[in-house]
């Protein structure tokens, strides 16, 4: 790569929810990116917002296999590759559990040894599921975590856990620089419809005037990040200056109940919609905020969206989104 | 398969120690067995002992790759597949921490696919490290573990995890019949003197007359179990009617310090070595004992060999070794 060349950008999984917003905001800046996705849970409407757009290159590859031709001939000139590539909801990561441990495991390894290659830096988006049903609260990097690795969840958890220690064994022998970010809780636009997720949940049953569920009694708690606030601070972590061996928290400690949650969800949707308890799934976190210090003392980040503010924007998104669904469907 | 065919077992990692034991004994309850091996910790002189057996075959090969040929035509033969391909102490699986990785994910998924392919009963020799550093004493099977997923030993801890979500996951799908052992701390003859675990290491320092070396002050306890127990566990476990989604711990729950066992050793040697002591590794467990219950309960299962018993064995049979190993040396 000549001295000149900014080189390019890999986001693996940039067709997805976050990994959407991060190529929109790569693009914003002025990078030549290259989204490598399998269009397994990503929208194509996420597609649709970014193609087209200067610098934009979209491949369809499955990081499991060997990585398309139509990114390795680029090896060259990619600086930077953001691994954000996996289903993460329960309903989706479980639906096939072998394919789940093998995205994080192996295709993890494809990238890495792509980094290697090119010289590149690596970001593995982790998540705070590495924590498990934490009995430590907040939770610290630090934290070795309460992690059935024989249950449902492990496909995901445990993979997750594996892609940590194949990256960092690969900085430790000095093969790649890496940095690991421990994603939280995260919402906001372009999240699925369908993907199971707590607040895609609430507000799709609050639209469609169905009744809202909540597993278990509502208590379980969770601290949700607004997917800009997320975006920068992946941003920030790849460019952090060091290569300490240590994964960073990402996400916001504002930390609610599930139950208040879906309350702030009801107030927006001005209807009296009932609430509908269901049985709480094997192995789901009772409680879930990220101690986040290092991010703050080592990027200089801490979210500036607040819940009522990145819910409203949500709310009104998937509003739009459900209607325009919806016109197709009535006129077949 | 024939009805009146008994089938082949596969063994992978049939050349390593504990390896090497089971397909002796497996052979010698006239099986046919396939030993998989890529001889990357196991000692020649383990093959030699097996090599034109009837109804031994040895296949070299690494479980990281798709599975050779010479393994997978027997598909519809094979009713038994053993996985012990890993190395597993911590100097040989931190040369190449990626390879650890990989095998225990990659290579697991493989032998799966058979044993799915094959209509097979497959067994994952899982360790005590998926416990990591215990805040649970004695271990049992329901302890989460203390793990840490971006250290040094994180490649085969977690590599171990990892194998375990796989294999359950084969299992809940109803892809596979599967058991999976959590084998504690293991000793006895085929140990590779150069491993660099306790016994072994002790054990060689005595008979070669150097330091005896203990890492740490030496009241780190461990539980261990001689080869031959080992063995018959893993069969009645593999033989086990039960299809329960629950791993089983295989060890002696004979707890000792690594400072008492040193003792024993000096005392089998005769000689009065100096002990010299050094800096514990990095994340190395401070006590280690597993809780049988299970085992006992559902196998029937208990060790039976004493240390004092076993460790005479083990030095005898190092003894020999070393001798034999030097007589080639000395003529040349």
């Amino acid at each position: 790569m000549a001295r000149s060349d900014p080189g390019m950008i890999l986001v693996a999984g940039g067709a997805g929810f976050i990994g959407s917003h991060l190529v929109a905001r790569l693009l914003d800046e002025g990078n030549e990116v290259i989204c490598l996705d399998n269009l397994q849970t990503a929208r194509p409407s996420n597609l649709k917002l970014l193609e087209g757009r200067p610098g934009f290159t979209f491949v369809e590859g499955d990081i499991t296999l060997p990585l398309p031709d139509a990114v390795t001939r680029h090896a060259d000139r990619i600086t930077r590759i953001y691994n954000l590539a996996c289903a993460a909801s329960p309903p989706q990561y479980q639906v096939d559990p072998e394919h789940t441990m093998l995205t994080n495991v192996v295709g993890t390894h494809h990238l890495l040894r792509l980094a290697e290659r090119a010289g590149a830096r690596f970001l593995l988006t982790s998540t705070s599921e590495v924590y498990g049903d934490p009995e430590v609260h907040p939770q610290v990097e630090g934290y070795r975590g309460w992690v059935s690795c024989t249950g449902p969840r492990a496909c995901y958890d445990e993979g997750k856990r594996a892609a940590e220690a194949l990256t960092f064994d690969y900085a430790r022998a000095g093969r790649a620089q890496v940095r690991v970010a421990r994603i939280f809780n995260t919402y906001g636009p372009h999240m699925h419809p369908d993907d199971g997720r707590v607040v895609s949940n609430l507000i799709c049953q609050a639209l469609s005037g169905r009744d809202i569920t909540i597993y278990g009694d509502g208590s379980q708690t969770r601290s949700f990040c607004y997917v800009s606030d997320m975006v920068d601070a992946l941003i920030r972590l790849m460019e952090w200056r060091s290569d300490a061996l240590e994964p960073v928290n990402l996400g916001n400690p504002n930390e609610l109940t599930v139950g208040e949650l879906a309350e702030q969800v009801v107030a927006l949707s001005g209807a009296r919609t009932p609430l509908v308890h269901r049985p709480l799934p094997q192995d789901d976190p009772r409680r879930r905020r990220p101690d986040i210090s290092r991010a703050q003392a080592e990027l200089g980040w801490r979210p500036t969206v607040d819940l009522a503010e990145g819910l409203a924007t949500t709310y009104a998104w998937f509003a739009q989104e459900l209607a325009e669904e919806r016109v197709p469907a009535e006129a077949a």
